[in-house]
């Protein structure tokens, strides 16, 4: 499976990333679909995860797995920043 | 295992529920600490789950399951809402 089928949450309009998801199933047929976010959109990775599998994919995708992770980096003023990652794989029943 | 390992995240500061997880697993001798959240405080029980386990309690406790899910309920206006849920599983090593 590539990159391909990976949805990066943003702060796009909500929907933009459930119809990015749901359509990864229908439209193109992925067994799997990843949901990835950082940070403060990580509440709405579960968010899209979950209206897509629950209200729009119903029956038909669950959560395969989830896995969270954090990442240190610099900022611009020299000081080390830690941000959490998360990964949630939906996958076609 | 009770519900007293458990440690809802909310809006109180960071450090509290980082040290709770903390105090669970030495103070208390946990096996095993549940971080919750709900809605936006997902993304802090993330936060504290990775601050908890890698920087302070690092090789010595582990992520062991991830669950997300979703409640729906009539808000005030009798208008259906849904909110997300997580429920992050530490366990010692």
């Amino acid at each position: 499976m590539g990159e391909d089928n990976a949805v990066f949450i943003g702060n796009k309009p909500f929907m933009n990333y459930v119809t990015g998801v749901v359509m990864q199933f229908t439209t193109k047929g992925a067994e799997e679909v990843i949901v990835k976010a950082r940070g403060k959109f990580i509440s709405r990775a579960v968010d899209v995860s979950e209206v897509a599998s629950k209200r729009f994919l119903e029956g038909k995708v669950s959560v395969k797995d989830i896995k969270i992770d954090s990442e240190e980096f610099q900022n611009t003023e020299g000081k080390r920043v830690r941000v959490s990652t998360i990964e949630i794989t939906l996958e076609k029943k």
